[in-house]
């Protein structure tokens, strides 16, 4: 259970439900993640934190499918079951199939194994990396 | 420095030397990275470790530039400098840019901090995150 | 479940029964938490690590909540439930609120962030850190 | 070595060149952490990851030394050097001595060891815990 | 729940049913665990790791039963509940008791505290680590 | 370089001096590893350590050399060179040769991979688990 209140979006104040509707707007959600909504015992916290989400997440160099897939990976390393459920849910509704998804994992079990394994043996960066063709 | 001893690429048995230059081959690099070297200690683990490598991130469903990105997000992630440097050298090799590279990184901030408030709160999954539009 | 038998507090030695109630007296606490209990299959390790948290959070240079906070924060971080559990409630029954907690774990939010950006980059320390005003 | 090019404070635009105009004022810093320097590569990105510590680390509920130990002992949790330096840095520009820090890493380093005994025998969170006094 | 469909014995091809039949003799199992059956959506995945596993778990220089304890400390160290739970039953069908379980976690509790002690301390290597004797 | 003052072994209380002569004696070291000597700023903090690391790594129900591979193998997957180093070196002490520190590495590799897949495809636990033959 979570250990603070979570408050229901009618219980906030003006400019936190301005926000939150800007998060069901911006994804198209129909509700609002309780990640924000935990938030909102902080409205400048939530502010600055959604203002980020828009910018890290928005256009830019790398394309919104491929990020969902790193946020995935990433939240899969760090053992968060929240969000790694928020974000397989992001990448089905974007038409990823379950070989996919496999496959996107498999990345992550192969080089979270080599990343503890290079840590245990303590081996030393390649001089010739910066040569690689 | 390395706990255990780098092996030469000259010093190695026929089976191991064939599976040196199939690395060469497959990465189109000059050099043998220390990471399999190190794994020539145990001939068996290498060879399959390798054929992993050649599966996992040989062609599939996603693409090769794509698995680069994870890789080094999946070792920022773990803390391993190693693999953030070869997967980085890797990405440069395929034209990536500072800014592609600052915005990948940007991603696993993003997520990496959310991952430990969503623990730090014990924060439930949200129901509706089947029903995402 | 617990993977190891979890001994009733009416099952123990002596010497065990006199450490959970040094451990109930200590805390104030009505129960001896399933941590200490499952440790009294080993009852020096238990007698050790009992002794060792009374030093570390007893009186020193550092207060009491603050280690509380600490101690929460860093369980958010390990990912550990109990712990994050245990310790939120330890810093309710000192009267924080909905908004310390969540400002607490704010910033565990933000350096778990950098700290993967940091590593991600490879960022080399600040020449300057040392002289910092 | 940082695996992206670390700009000079002369040669960013002037929007960055103002947010790193706060950044030296705001924490009284004669030079801006490369960490900052690097988040140029994408300015949208530095200025809302700034906002976002402004409001993190500025004025609320917890006191800032604090908000220092917490960012020291989560920096230690999740290895990542840099930030350890940098705010330990900080704890001693704020009179914090030896035996404060050691006591700080203690705390760590108790709950550090806990959080994994939990997670490796699985304990089972205690029913009393929300009815402790 | 599982993110993917987790395939039935009976709904997998040849190729995937003969690796299938492999692990259940192998580790004589009267079940294919979901971990192995969640591969078969990618075949060449499964059946690189299932090669991986019988070799690193196979014969060597390293017993088996220290195997399964190693796999478990580094299960409770990554915080993953299905492997603790996994390697913790194939101690016990090896005759591990209670005392023995609580023993390999406390090496993992007291390390796991050290780890983060000497990380958030920066402590150097000591010089004379070589000469120990 | 570590944060706080490495004090010399001569330098420090009798108190403090009785327990590193012990930690000498008891490892047969040549020296007090610099770990116990940042300890000494809090010589309760010293003295409780050392009791427990006597008690989890003295004589039990597990030999000392599968602690010590125990004690490298969680050192590697929480990516801390200095214990990865000093228990490696333990190891060397006892005999080990590169073939077995790697077979060791190995099995980090293996399941550090597999902790992490099964955290991002969210895989329940076997039904059968508890079953095994």
């Amino acid at each position: 259970m979570t250990t603070v209140h979570i408050p229901g979006e009618d219980e906030v104040p003006a400019d936190v439900a301005e926000v939150f509707a800007d998060i069901r707007r911006t994804f198209a959600m129909s509700f609002v993640p309780n990640m924000f909504k935990v938030m909102a015992h902080n409205p400048a916290y939530l502010k600055a934190s959604w203002q980020r989400v828009k910018v890290v997440m928005g256009p830019g160099l790398i394309e919104r499918k491929t990020k969902e897939m790193l946020a995935t990976a990433v939240s899969a390393t760090n053992g968060c079951d929240y969000c790694v459920k928020a974000h397989t849910a992001a990448l089905r509704a974007m038409g990823t199939c379950d070989g996919e998804i496999v496959e996107l994992m498999a990345v992550v079990d192969l080089f979270s194994g080599f990343n503890k394994l290079l840590e245990g043996l303590q081996v030393e960066p390649d001089i010739g990396v910066a040569k690689r063709a």
